[in-house]
């Protein structure tokens, strides 16, 4: 385990601008994990660290220093930091002792989508995007289709909100939403509180669908609404006619699940 | 409109403390309202404000111009401030050119609950809790149970998540679940994931169900699973089996809110 001791150190300077700027992550191609949670799902599924960093109060956890253990000897670097140090470094407020660099996975090959998608247009609230992507693993959506509009996907605060969800999905960030639905065989449906639009409940939800989602407050934009072969709508009997995303997308992704498993095998 | 300039005047400085802090809201039996969106709900509610203040900014705009008009004649005192003043109190980063204070409403009375209600266990995260009661209210709940370790409900990050939620609920703070709880006539039902947990899909929910969530985490305290008549776990068929709270609120109430809409009007 390196030691390292100085806030100037260019190790510890490229994690803080990891940690700190979307540009940083873009230019460099790499983020940065925060927590023991979110690096074990990491390397659980499969994926390589570059450095792992821990603080001295962080190798008084059984679970970090079990971490450090299972990255001995792998390609990733494990350094040990004064607490202060990592706690400049870290993007979250109390830092949880231990924070790893990884490169940005590439972008997913482009594919023919045969199965249910999520597909968000201008999403930019990174805890709102991050509660979602884990609904859509969660729910067992495979493909995260994300429009220019959203926000970075692999930003810590997405990552942290995402809980692993990265992990498990195939992310397409900056998605051309047009190019990617075209031929799509599914059918596409957008939430959107219009006199046209179906009742969630009376669709059938069995076949694949690609669910459109947009940023809370504006809603679609109208390139994207132009995209839904449907539009849908979640009844709402309450005095409050709108929720949040995050809970609009899980109400829909969980509807689609009850139908398909009342669905007979074929 | 009143002109306030300076900083130190002490109507500034009590709403700076209203908005900062939780101990000078409970003391105060006071809160505040952050931008025209939840000023409008409230009003439309029927909520008295105390106070409406609007930075020099705020007055270009003509809903804020409006809400100022709502307002003059009544009980509410309108406040002109400089933009700097302004965002110096405000609770959010960007302020919305107007926030209003109010009077903490008196604790709803005691009453024997008879429909479905939302009871909460330690959601301490604002942005969660905001948003938990925003579906509670869409999907009309009408009262919502805190217990003493969930966040306070009428803190300003709060009030802006539920997006007028607040207004249209009964919410009952520092509860007493189990007293609350003592002779419900409907089902209790907890999330867990447990071996014995029922599956959400298979559960006849057309009758009342009081409904208990815990925390991001750690999930709900030995006393609250205690009261729960069943446990139920919502299937997750992906690789990730965890669900953010808002996102399981939002399943479990709207499948509720589906079966009764299939449920014959007696």
């Amino acid at each position: 385990m390196k030691a390292i001791t100085s806030r100037d150190n260019p190790t510890v300077r490229r994690l803080r601008a990891l940690a700190g700027s979307a540009r940083e992550r873009r230019k460099l191609g790499q983020s940065v994990l925060d927590g023991a949670h979110l690096i074990t799902a990491a390397l659980d599924a499969g994926w390589t660290l570059r450095e792992l960093a821990i603080s001295e109060q962080g190798l008084q956890s059984a679970e970090i220093v079990r971490l450090a253990e299972r990255c001995a000897g792998t390609s990733c670097e494990v350094l040990r930091l004064p607490d202060a140090v990592l706690a400049q470094i870290s993007p979250v407020d109390t830092p949880a002792g231990i924070l790893a660099s990884f490169d940005l996975p590439a972008e997913p090959a482009p594919r023919a989508f045969t199965d249910s998608l999520l597909v968000l247009d201008g999403v930019q609230d990174a805890g709102n995007l991050g509660a979602i992507l884990r609904t859509a693993a969660a729910a067992g959506i495979q493909d995260a289709l994300l429009s220019p509009g959203c926000a970075q996907a692999w930003a810590p605060r997405v990552l942290r909100a995402g809980m692993g969800a990265h992990f498990a999905l195939r992310i397409h960030e900056r998605a051309d939403l047009a190019a990617a639905l075209a031929g799509y065989p599914g059918q596409v449906l957008a939430t959107a509180l219009r006199d046209d639009s179906w009742d969630l409940y009376e669709l059938d939800l069995r076949a694949p669908v690609a669910w459109l989602f947009g940023a809370e407050g504006q809603g679609l934009s109208p390139e994207a609404l132009a995209l839904a072969s449907r539009h849908v709508r979640i009844p709402m009997p309450g005095r409050l006619e709108s929720l949040n995303v995050g809970a609009a997308v899980a109400i829909c992704l969980f509807e689609q699940l009850r139908q398909r498993r009342d669905m007979p095998t074929r």
